[in-house]
């Protein structure tokens, strides 16, 4: 494979870096991760400003998604400040032969090497050149090679600028974010070819991360891929739940599937209920609170049309009906909420497919067997939400057990959309949702997709005095 | 692909025992691996005895990996005891918007499922049935499916009939310890390819890693592919520890090799030195050892043909000097010392590839960077040992980088094989040490494997109680 010019220049001087950079203490990492964020904050109006001319995702949402962005990288700075990412094992001696018997061994987490990393259509700032993943690959030692999103590219040039002012400012090399400005689909794959490349974060399509996931799959060197690639999320109302006030139910939940046009990687494309008068009417109340929400221009011209070719599916098959009735004006696309069977969910596949926007499919069950199997049937997703199942039933039980198997998080209250960014939280559910779902892509631990363990045995007194910095 | 009915039938077993073992309590889980131990144990001198009649390693060494399984076995009961598999992070929630508001979170570890577990030819115990993969899946709360290595598959039929008895006498489903005694490459992949198995575990040869990584990967929901395909263990002597005593070096460095006739992972392929006339001679005197070493056949005649065709190989390049003199005899084969430069080293990929057997390769670098260098060219090795770094140098540092940097353990001590079962050990190094780098085969987190994070947000009282074992 022919490289970019660009692309093997910005890999090179993230090589160049990386050594220094593995072996920073945790002050020196929270210097940049603040130092980033200030910036952020100080260039907030112009920044928004832009984001909202190229996303249309609003001038309140992106303001917050700044806020949250300098969250993240203040959160992995504290983190690093305070050692987070140079813990170590320790095993003594024990004398005597195996397998009793061992060597003293300490085990550390070394950086892994530049990381890729492919923005998020959906997130010009908390996904994208100063986001998540950035800050975790960073806060772990590693240099970053991002490629922009054409979707917000000139966003992501002046938050490249800024970064490399920051850079600049604190002495550090400029090869440690790096940045890929070539809108064409070769130059993903070349990065992700390059051999000084050794991990790959991306959120995007299916169809995009399987072809990336390829590539870092048949290098001569294989390397891990962290991809994203697609969630329908769930949300199983149980009967308690339609019972104790479906009005605000379906306001709650139509903010939530309509939320920034329903781009979100979370957002609820599914409701799931036992088949009643009252899940019947939730779900005509859902159609006619989408109808009402104020839906945006999509993000790009390529999104706008997978969403059309979706909905357009969607409303011609003949087992789903059409509870909504907004069409599109303007460049604006309308919400959708249609209703189907449990039976029917079942026996097509392409009904469990999602369509990325606000659209949302109800499926009536007619028994809790088959509520469970239709559930089971999604297959993997970043998050299910089941309500109703605050009183620990055998049924609670029972959904619960096949929301945990496709789920990387299982929530009994609110909605899935807004996902905190704290220890405990897992962004990343079974295949699609996540090609590696024992790893995060949101929360403290992301870090770890880019921590490689070392044991050292019998490790001489200046390598372990080292206080577990790598050296 | 259609699948053989013993693989199907295995695989559906697995799946029906899968749910109540995840939700089991670590006393009973503890009880089945103690309870495994004490069986192996009991049977001891017929199990030896079979696995020396197939495996021809002798009952020394078998009954001391006798020893290590029933030790690892029971750590991994003491640990599913103590709860080390129920681990969780618990995030109060947090009043305000986000993103310092938060919902509550809790995160707890679920096992991914039935584990596909392929026995390595070298460890008819420690690697095989009851071995590290099999303790760690069964600890983790996942069933194992077995495939029995051609290379000892009485021994590992016996060792499963074993298992089984120990199950009924828990009355534990016989589904959570499989075995598949099909001995064609088929098997294999449909194995892998069955959609009841959600994670493989794999230790052997570079061909067939990648066939098998390849059949998890092109699956409809891949899955984590655990694979440890071959390692060449460099060992670099500085020259203060070949100042220190050639001699006894030699024979350590030749016991290591010609272990078991050289067939373990770790076992060491390359020594790495600064050309010096001590150097040559610690080449001569290896040679020398080597060649009264006695050996005895291999595992399998495949395995015999794969290392009589690397030395030959080996013998017949122009930039390698043959040190030893042994021959084959009796089909047992001799073992090999050659010497080479590092600017060969550097030039040939071919003279890099594992010879896995009795070989070793002495490299002669001309200078520290070349030394780097050639280290560095390694790519990926389960271990690095150095010897002689004791004082901390910046040469010590330089070569220790590039250990790090090709290595899941750097040695400072002794030799690369025996591999202590701790909770520090990581055993998996960089492509083609490890499929997946971030994680261990042996030692006490080779669980981490098939735990699957969930987050869980706002959840319920019966859900928080159970003290994290999942549901």
């Amino acid at each position: 494979m022919t490289l970019h010019p660009d692309v093997d220049t910005a890999v090179a001087l993230a090589c160049e870096a990386a050594g220094a950079w593995a072996g920073s203490d945790g002050a020196r990492r929270a210097a940049l991760l603040d130092g980033l964020a200030a910036a952020l904050e100080n260039d907030r109006g112009a920044l928004v400003a832009l984001a909202d001319n190229e996303t249309h995702l609003g001038t309140a949402r992106l303001n917050d998604e700044l806020d949250r962005t300098c969250f993240q990288l203040r959160g992995f700075a504290s983190l690093a400040r305070n050692g987070g990412f140079y813990d170590r094992i320790d095993d003594a001696a024990v004398a005597g032969p195996p397998p009793a018997g061992r060597p003293r061994l300490t085990r550390v987490r070394v950086p892994v090497g530049p990381v890729a990393m492919f923005s998020a259509s959906n997130f010009p700032f908390a996904f994208s050149v100063l986001g998540g993943d950035t800050a975790s690959a960073l806060a772990a030692g590693c240099p970053v090679v991002v490629k922009g999103h054409p979707a917000h590219i000139s966003l992501s040039r002046r938050v490249h600028q800024l970064a490399q002012g920051v850079l600049r400012s604190l002495e550090l090399p400029a090869g440690l974010i790096g940045h890929i400005d070539i809108d064409t689909y070769a130059a993903g794959l070349e990065l992700v070819a390059h051999p000084g490349i050794q991990a790959v974060a991306f959120t995007g399509s299916l169809a995009g991360g399987q072809a990336l996931g390829r590539q870092a799959q048949s290098r001569s060197q294989p390397i891990p891929f962290y991809g994203e690639l697609g969630s329908v999320n769930p949300v199983v109302v149980l009967p308690e739940a339609i019972e104790q006030g479906a009005g605000g139910l379906a306001k709650t939940l139509a903010a939530s599937i309509t939320q920034g046009s329903g781009q979100f990687c979370t957002s609820p494309g599914l409701l799931m209920m036992l088949d009643s008068p009252g899940a019947r009417a939730l779900a005509g109340q859902l159609a006619v609170e989408v109808d009402q929400a104020g839906l945006h221009r999509m993000l790009s011209e390529r999104i706008h049309q997978g969403y059309a070719q979706g909905v357009s599916t969607l409303k011609q098959h003949s087992e789903v009906r059409t509870l909504t009735s907004a069409a599109s004006a303007e460049g604006v696309d309308g919400g959708f909420v249609g209703l189907t069977s449990a039976a029917a969910f079942l026996a097509d596949e392409a009904l469990r497919h999602e369509v990325f926007g606000a659209a949302c499919v109800c499926v009536l069950a007619t028994s809790l067997d088959e509520l469970c199997a239709a559930l089971a049937a999604v297959g993997g997703s970043l998050t299910t939400t089941l309500l109703g199942a605050e009183a620990g039933s055998e049924r609670d039980l029972q959904v619960f057990r096949v929301a945990q198997k496709i789920s990387g998080r299982v929530l009994f209250k609110g909605m899935p959309t807004g996902v905190a960014v704290t220890h405990a939280q897992h962004h990343g559910g079974p295949w699609p949702a996540s090609t590696q779902p024992l790893f995060t892509s949101v929360g403290f631990t992301a870090s770890d997709r880019f921590l490689r363990p070392v044991a050292l045995q019998d490790a001489p007194a200046w390598l372990t005095a080292r206080a577990g910095v790598p050296v």
